[in-house]
């Protein structure tokens, strides 16, 4: 895509009301916009980002036979009063009908997908199975101040497996982990990441989040020095050694929830009714399991963890393009028709690339702007490297640089 | 993806509180999922016709200039305030937070995209350029009786594009005509589908809306019977000639309103004061169109005009699959052989195959559901059909059957 195109501009100071470095970045590199305190528009770049994202969810997902669906945010009432969430639950947004009619904006979607599942479930034979949708949720938080990381509406992930047996469920449970740590390798925040024990509310001994380590984090774990495994704060003085290895030696962090996953056993097939016959013609209630992911959570981490003092550093992955070249502008006609040159090349290679070709920007701005978007690697076209065969390249997270003929870096860059 | 795997069951009776055609065909085949009136969740065959519907549109925006963006649900009553749509417009949801400050839920975005456009915006030398995306939308809906024509909650895409001057409009209204008779046209509708003059509003003489004639339809349009542009009911009084060639003789049909494109001219760039400096320095409102098509409508649409008594009959385009795989239960071990062979040459040549191995339902069975559910290409692997030499291959929309060898089907499909 052609800069010059973009609508986004980049902001050269921070917005004075955001406090968190994944705000502020993210604002001033054009990739979000806020609305409200924890609602925020995702722009061109941001919008890359999180369709990236979505994808490596979605691969992950369809790997551990997820069959994706899409549920809806108005949600009935009676639906909630069925799980007594609808006065259980703080931060529920409520809303009525010209009717008087009262409804639930999810928050997430149990309440929705038993029903819906118990109308095509009728035989043990039928299961197990998973289900998975990345949808909008809305959640009444009165201390959004950490930009992405707490929203009132997020983006997010939620997959729900129905088990005949606990086994069953342990096994698929397996899965899932493997399939977050996937996940979280993918988006580059497996080393800063601790699977940690968290409460399993009164039906499961525990439930297990994904923290990655983060000053940002509103939490605090607790990670075993042993084994590694971590303990979040709030079942740490009624679990004083590891669950895990039996440890009592704990480093404290603060840390970003990115992911959790719950057994749920029979807590929502209960109030539904959901049964099935098993093989012996008893009925019997299903068990669930749930696991989810805040897509755009994810995003402000990424952030939080790959960034320096100019600005985002992302993970190719996930990143809105994988090339930024820059035309600096020149006198020279060659530098212009060597950038085109370039640019029309890599597109044609199917390589993802954002080609600054804005006429009344200087080199020092659009080094500056580069910084701050934060795209893997920097090509740039000027007097200077025209003149020295070529190209100059730079990896975002590196500080050499290297000049390589313009013929040759479509092909270089394909390999990388 | 093999049908055995597939959590959804077909139902064989419509559900009784569902009138519409293309609920009945689209709930019996477990596309969807009805929650309230006008709600429905997408099931993994739907879901798939969603993505499909999607892509042609996104396709079709981005060749237009269309730069992809998402925006909230949860919009600040501030910004309807200063439109005057807070009071206005008698169909939005409003809700509280838990301080009693109220928001709207977005039926449309005009109010959040022109604040969020003006923060980047600055000189005449920025526009024009066009935004969209692709987004839940909610509508206080009081007769959401016709299956995904009319929902409560709907997706839906919507463009908007900003520009300095009337003819730079005009000129990308065209360019966004044409873009939406190739999303019809892709979308099995364009034959059915009429050119509408409607209602401007206040500050335009008219906008246009797509028309698909049905009988399920909620509008009237009158059909020049001259030159195939039509005039919407509500505006015909004041119309009595074609406002394309003067004709005065009109056919009257029922028709879905599956888009609609409007000159907003400088109503909302007004309330936000949403200038840039023009060449001569001088500040002047921008004027902006926008664009809307109802994904999930455009769906039941697509049912509407495409299915028979059997059930639907998808255009490849937007089909959950190319190939239903049919293996007729037999004693002879070749016929599952063959047809889970044949199952993986499609899967490794790309093409999406629903393959109906369950071993639990008859061949009639399996052949009501393969109507029901309209995938375009049938292909059954039988005693009969192996005894012939290879697999019956039939279009849903056609009558004829022919046998094709097993290992040439995967090269004929791969061509069709």
């Amino acid at each position: 895509m052609r800069q010059s195109q973009l609508f986004t501009k980049t902001q050269k100071n921070a917005p004075k009301d955001e406090m968190s470095v994944n705000a502020q970045f993210l604002i001033r590199g054009g990739f979000i916009n806020k609305e409200l305190a924890g609602v925020y528009s995702f722009l061109p770049l941001g919008f890359r980002v999180m369709k990236k994202i979505e994808q490596v969810i979605r691969e992950e997902m369809d790997a551990i036979g997820g069959q994706e669906i899409f549920m809806p945010s108005l949600q009935p009432k009676d639906n909630w009063e069925k799980t007594g969430r609808w006065s259980a639950m703080d931060d529920l947004y409520k809303l009525k009908d010209a009717g008087n009619r009262e409804f639930a904006l999810g928050p997430t979607h149990e309440e929705i997908v038993v029903p819906l599942v118990k109308k095509h479930i009728q035989s043990h034979k039928d299961i197990p199975f998973a289900v998975y949708q990345i949808q909008n949720k809305f959640r009444m938080e009165l201390r959004a101040k950490s930009g992405l990381l707490r929203g009132r509406e997020f983006l997010m992930k939620d997959l729900y497996s129905f088990h005949a047996n606990e086994k069953d469920l342990d096994a698929y449970y397996e899965k899932a982990k493997t399939a977050y740590w996937k996940i979280f390798e993918r988006a580059g925040l497996k080393e800063k990441t601790y699977f940690t024990f968290a409460s399993g509310g009164t039906f499961s001994r525990y439930s297990h989040e994904f923290q990655t380590l983060s000053e940002a984090g509103e939490d605090t774990i607790y990670i075993c020095e042993k084994c590694k495994n971590a303990v979040n704060k709030e079942i740490k003085h009624e679990t004083p050694k590891c669950p895990v290895c039996g440890e009592n030696k704990f480093k404290e962090e603060k840390a970003i929830e990115v992911g959790n996953i719950f057994k749920l056993m029979d807590k929502f097939a209960k109030p539904f009714d959901l049964k099935v016959t098993d093989s012996d013609g008893r009925e019997k209630n299903l068990i669930m399991g749930c696991y989810g992911i805040g897509l755009s959570r994810l995003a402000g981490t990424i952030v939080e963890v790959h960034h320096d003092e100019k600005g985002i550093v992302w993970p190719e992955s996930v990143a809105p393009f994988k090339v930024h070249l820059i035309e600096v502008k020149s006198q020279k006609s060659k530098v212009k028709s060597e950038a085109e040159k370039l640019y029309e090349g890599l597109l044609n290679n199917g390589i993802e690339v954002l080609y600054d070709d804005r006429d009344e920007s200087s080199a020092g701005e659009k080094f500056a702007d580069a910084d701050l978007i934060g795209i893997p690697w920097r090509v740039v076209v000027s007097e200077k490297s025209v003149a020295a065969g070529g190209a100059e390249i730079k990896k975002r997270s590196e500080n050499k640089k290297e000049i390589i003929a313009i013929n040759k870096l479509v092909d270089y860059l394909s390999k990388k």
